[in-house]
C-alpha cells in the first residue's frame, strides 16, 4: 500500500555542546518520510522556496520517494535553529522563520490523494485538515502534533483529532492536552477526544499505545550515543506509518504495535547523527538486525 | 530455596496531596520481606524498638516470615515521615528519627545465615556488609541503596559493591552516582564497581537490566491509580529475590528478567494503596492474573 506523508520540509541549525550544523535537511515530513520508505511507497506532500538544495532532492529519489506533491514556490524554504542542553533531553528554539511554510496551500494529485495510509506529519492543523480534506481511499490516517499548536490552535487541533485513526503525542504533550501527570489517564482522555488509538511518545523511555480495549506498552531502544535527537519522533510517525503499509490490511492493533516497534528502531538510528545523516544511509539490514536485538533484549516469558 | 532479607524497620507517617497517614508499617526490609514472601521462605533481619506494634509483627507471621532475627530493644522504632507532591514522582522527607536503627548489630542465626538469596535492602552501607560478612553459603547477593549513601558513605557502598551479584539503585541515583546522563552508560559503569549485574529502576518508566554480556529492558506496569508509591523500589527487590529463590538454582540472566517482572508486578500493587496495606492482601491469584496482563500489553512479535 502506499503512504501520502504530509508536513514541514526545512532547513534545520543544529547547536549541541559539542557539534553546531548549520542548514541540514530537515522538518518532519523529511524524516517521516524518508522512515516510511523502509516498507512503503511514498508520496511526500509539503512546501520548499526556491533555495531548497538539490542534494536534499537528490535524496528523497534515491529513496524512491514521489515529490511531485512538493510545492516549489518564491522565497526562502522553512529554517529552524535550536539548541541542545547536556542532557539531550532538553532543547530551546534559537530561531523560526516560517517564510515560504505559510504559503502552504497542498494540492494532492490524484495518486496521492488514493494513498491508503496517510501521515499528517507535524505541521499546523489547518495544514493537516486541508491534506485530509482531500485524500479520496478511506485511509488509515496518523496524525503527529506538538505543543505550539495544543497552545495556539486548540480547536482546529480537535478537528484534527475527531477525522484521524491515530493519534501522536510526546508525552509532556500529552499531559498539557489533558491536564493530567498520569501517562495512562491521560492517554484515555486523548482516545475521548475522537481517535480510534493513540500513541505516546516516551522518547528514551519508549511509547504506549491505547485502543478502546487494548494497550500496549515498550521501552526504547537503549541507544548509548545520542549524537542529536532532532526529527525522532518524526521518524518514529513514518517508520510506524511504513510498517503499515507493508501489510497491505487495514491495520488492527498488533499491526500498531509492531510498527510502534518498527518506528522506534529507526528512530533510534536517527539519533546516532545530525539530521537525517543516519537514516539517509540506513540499510534494510540494519533495521532488521537492530529490530532482533531490540526483541531479544525485551523478552522475558520462557 | 531460603532468602534473607536485610533491611530497616519502621514505622511511616506519609502525606499526599488527599490523604495523611500516620505510623504505617514501613522499612525497606518491611515491603521487601513482604514481597519476597510470595514465592520463598523468607528470614527478616532487623531492629525495632519496644514501640514495634503488634498488629505488624502478626502481619510478618501470617505471611509466614521468619522473625527470629529481628531484633527488639529498648527505644523507639525508626520513624519517617515525608510528603508526596500532586504528581507523586517526587517527595521530601519531612522528618526522620533514626532511634534503635543506630543500635543495630545484626547477628545472624544459623538458618538465616545459611540463606541461599540474599537480599541486603536499603540500609546502611556498613550494616549491610556486617550482614553479608555472617553469611555462609555462597548466596546470590542483591544490594539496594540509596542517594544518602551515595552522598555520604560511597567509599563503603563501594565495597558492598565489590561483594555483591546484583546491585539495584534507581534512575537518578545511577545518574549521580556515574555522574553521566545516559542510562546506557550509567548502567555499565555501575558494572565496572564490581557487581555481576545492575538493574535500574525508572519507576514508572520501568527498569534495565545490566550483565556482562547481556542486556534487557522493561516498562512498567501501566498504573492508573497511584495513591502511595513508598516501599515501590523495595518491592520491587523483594519480589525480584523471592521469584529468584522460587528458581531453586543459581540464578542466570533469564531468571533474573523474569524476577524483574516479578518485582514490577508487586510493586505496581504496593502503589495501590498507602504503605504495606495492598501488598498485605493480595493474593498469588491477583500477582498471577496481573503479570499475565502485564505479558499481554507488552508482547508485539507474531
Amino acid at each position: 500500500m502506499s503512504v501520502l506523508v504530509a508536513g514541514t520540509l526545512a532547513l534545520d541549525s543544529i547547536h549541541t555542546s559539542s557539534e553546531v550544523h548549520h542548514e541540514l535537511l530537515g522538518g518532519s515530513a523529511s524524516y517521516a518520510a524518508l522512515a516510511a520508505a523502509f516498507s512503503g511507497q511514498v508520496q511526500l506532500c509539503g512546501i520548499v522556496g526556491t533555495d531548497f538544495p538539490q542534494p536534499h532532492r537528490d535524496l528523497f529519489s534515491r529513496r524512491s520517494i514521489d515529490t511531485a506533491n512538493v510545492d516549489t514556490v518564491e522565497g526562502r524554504t522553512f529554517r529552524w535553529t535550536g539548541r541542545y542542553h547536556d542532557d539531550m533531553n532538553h532543547r530551546e528554539t534559537l530561531d523560526v522563520s516560517i517564510d515560504v511554510l505559510e504559503k502552504f496551500n497542498p494540492r494532492l494529485t490524484t495518486d496521492a490523494a488514493s494513498a491508503s495510509i496517510v501521515l499528517l506529519a507535524n505541521m499546523s492543523p489547518d495544514n493537516q485538515l486541508a491534506v485530509l480534506d482531500q485524500c479520496t481511499a478511506s485511509p488509515f490516517v496518523i496524525a503527529d502534533s506538538m505543543d505550539l499548536w495544543i497552545n495556539i490552535a486548540r480547536p482546529r487541533l480537535l478537528d484534527v483529532m475527531k477525522r484521524v485513526d491515530l493519534f501522536v503525542i510526546n508525552e509532556d504533550e500529552a499531559k498539557i492536552f489533558t491536564e493530567c501527570s498520569n501517562l495512562v489517564v491521560a492517554g484515555r482522555r486523548l482516545l475521548e477526544m475522537g481517535p480510534r488509538y493513540v500513541v505516546v511518545k516516551k522518547g528514551e523511555h519508549g511509547a504506549m499505545l491505547f485502543g478502546e480495549s487494548h494497550f500496549f506498552t515498550t521501552p526504547a531502544y537503549p541507544l548509548t550515543q545520542l549524537a542529536d535527537p532532532t526529527g525522532a519522533g518524526d521518524t518514529f510517525a513514518g517508520g510506524l506509518a511504513g510498517s503499515l503499509a507493508a501489510n497491505a490490511r487495514t491495520p488492527d492493533f498488533k499491526d500498531l504495535a509492531r510498527g510502534i516497534i518498527h518506528g522506534s528502531v529507526l528512530a533510534s538510528f536517527t539519533c546516532e547523527a545530525f539530521g537525517v545523516r543516519r537514516l539517509a544511509e540506513l540499510t534494510d539490514a540494519e533495521a532488521t538486525g537492530r529490530t532482533a536485538e531490540f526483541r531479544a533484549c525485551t523478552s522475558w516469558a520462557s
